[in-house]
């Protein structure tokens, strides 16, 4: 058995907890990680940044490293933050539709199935550009609002459209009688016809009957608008079903993510969304206005991601200095554990995401604190919690807490 | 595959030992392992400790941790010590009533169903107290010898009791056709009936009816003798079913313990148990007089522990004194290989076991010494050994005797 689902069964029963509440926040500086490159000067973000008050917390902590999914994988976000969240994201897999409709804050429910869809060029019945020449994104926009007015409805199925960036969009199919299982319609390839949504296994056959009907019907809409006149779509999947953070930890959690995809994927884990400004100030503040609500707090900030996929190190630094400046927000709200971290690393000179460990700060009443050190890769590599996998982390923090039992007698 | 298992197709033949017999040393010192706190100075007591000897072993040796049995899990001394003899102790159960039939060191035997079972106060036929008021060990000792003797054999199965402290007790039910599978009669709270013993899968039919006999007849002899006049029992079990460690390592195996409770995992391992005083003197002796007989020895070290759950930091400083001043008696009967460690992290701040990684110290004349750095929980980090899971410990001390073979060619 895994590590994940022992302590499921070793979660103490409200009445045997410290407190009737406790609050434990996992603070996620995405993309946080950084690697040591001679074109940034050999040093990282972290390293860079000034961090007063991380410095303080860090010798007051215990410092690791987690591994997202596993050595060498570089993770999308929602495996990453599956394993953040004590999933084992080797066991929970997240179709590309959920992600897509998630990603723009759909409101996706259990049943739909939900599919990444595009624009797309078709001449003489072959995809001629599979991006439909990468339009502006307001023009996309208008396109899918025209889709969305011509085509609400395929049998009993209700069509629910939403722009993305660009060429992509996203659509959740919902009725009675859908189930994921059903092939792309999108080619992979220029040079090709759009491909029959087939179904893979006999469930799959009503979906595949509308999604088939929905491309015809786009098809009359977008008649004569090149280059955007055809749409395709891969990725159709219904949403996993995962048992909640309650379920499995017995956690009432909530969340502070300024990012739609991050709200989805907190919201797949069961956890209730909190309304915050786009800022780290505001984000601790609407944690610690709403502690006494939860036992259990995801705060995510993106902007370390957003630079490190851009190269801008100082702008990385810069986040992570803001991220400072705010941390006493959380501190004086004394959660009875807190973890740091980042959800992969994303390294500036690589400019994605990637499969380096992440540093990692544990504080706790219980933590084994190192009394020197910072929330830096090369500290954390020589902290007291060592390397481990992510998924572990939930369970490190809620031992932290006091919240687990023995495991055996 | 997991690595308990690959190492057990790998042991050589005994023919191609590098001697007909080796000497490998399981030295455990129970609960050594310890935080840095400001309650205790920010040291831990392997840090305080004077250990002239063991400073000296560790620079001749390599140092790591081991993870008893997954990361932020704190294991019972059944699941930390199978860990420590190399079995997987996510996969091995260990029922309460056996842990506690072992722990007072009774002869239990394959096809014997054991019940850990305490005396409870019954009143119009609710359970108003189930411990009876705690009465006094001789209380209930006294209560357990008249039971004993009023109910020796129910239908064709023998019963057998041994009281334990204040007012608990353990039974062993011997005879045929007995199997794990039987409900607790233990209601887990007061104001409620004592429970039927049920079977939960048919082979159990049985034990479930001499159960509920003895629970009956139990309260006949106790009839009048408030507070104690009814039994309660909970965690009926049979023995594990695993292979001996002279199964699965080709290991004649030996144990040196004080504590029933540890004597009895060694035997559910198939170690010889010897006899010896308490003091860690004593044990060393037994070690060096017996080690010709046997190819494993465990040491098992009770103090650190038992000290470390009184949060008396000065004494788990002595008991480590202590076993650092009779280390040179193991020492000077040359074992081919030495491990040192705990079972599991026993913080004297927290006065539990926790799930923070334990020292450990390997020395043999194939290990990477680090030539510096004591047996102290951050030199042990540092060490060449890293941190791992404590059931690859068995797997690296017969790799320092050279008792492996390569995997694959």
């Amino acid at each position: 058995m895994l590590s994940p689902q022992i302590v499921e069964g070793l979660v103490k029963d409200r009445a045997a907890w410290p407190r009737a509440q406790v609050s434990l926040v996992l603070l996620v500086l995405d993309g946080v990680g950084d690697i040591h490159h001679p074109d940034f000067g050999m040093r990282t973000p972290l390293e860079a940044a000034r961090t007063p008050n991380l410095d303080d917390l860090a010798r007051r902590s215990a410092l690791g490293r987690i591994i997202p999914v596993d050595h060498g994988i570089t993770p999308g976000s929602g495996p990453a933050h599956l394993g953040l969240f004590g999933y084992d994201p080797r066991q929970v897999e997240i179709g590309r539709g959920v992600l897509e409709a998630v990603g723009l804050d759909m409101d996706l429910r259990g049943g739909d199935v939900a599919a990444r869809a595009n624009f797309c060029t078709l001449k003489d019945g072959i995809v001629v550009d599979r991006r439909a020449g990468r339009p502006a994104t307001e023009v996309s926009a208008q396109k899918v609002g025209s889709l969305q007015q011509n085509v609400r409805r395929i049998e009993d199925v209700e069509v629910i459209l939403r722009a993305g960036k660009e060429h992509r969009f996203a659509a959740i199919f919902r009725g009675e009688g859908l189930a994921e299982g059903v092939s792309d319609t999108d080619p992979h390839e220029n040079g090709e016809p759009i491909r029959k949504a087939e179904a893979l296994r006999p469930e799959a056959a009503k979906i595949a009957r509308i999604v088939n009907e929905f491309h015809r019907r786009a098809q009359e809409v977008l008649a004569g608008q090149e280059p955007l006149n055809a749409v395709l779509m891969r990725g159709l999947a219904a949403l996993p079903h995962i048992p909640s953070m309650e379920q499995r930890l017995k956690l009432r959690s909530c969340a502070v993510a300024a990012y739609p995809m991050y709200r989805g994927l907190a919201r797949l884990a069961g956890m209730k969304v909190l309304e915050a400004g786009p800022t780290a100030e505001e984000a601790f503040r609407a944690y610690a206005r709403n502690k006494d609500r939860f036992d259990f707090c995801f705060i995510h900030v993106k902007g370390t991601d957003a630079a490190g996929e851009d190269g801008d190190f100082d702008r990385k630094v810069g986040v992570i200095e803001e991220v400072d400046g705010a941390l006493p927000i959380i501190l004086e709200a004394r959660p009875e554990a807190l973890a740091i971290t980042g959800d992969h690393s994303t390294p500036c000179c690589m400019r994605l995401h990637s499969w380096h460990p992440v540093p990692l700060l544990l504080h706790s009443p219980r933590c084994d604190a190192g009394g020197q050190g910072r929330f830096t890769e090369r500290d954390c590599q020589a902290g007291a919690l060592g390397t481990f996998l992510s998924m572990h982390l939930m369970s490190l923090l809620m031992a932290h807490a006091g919240l687990l039992d023995k495991f055996g007698a």
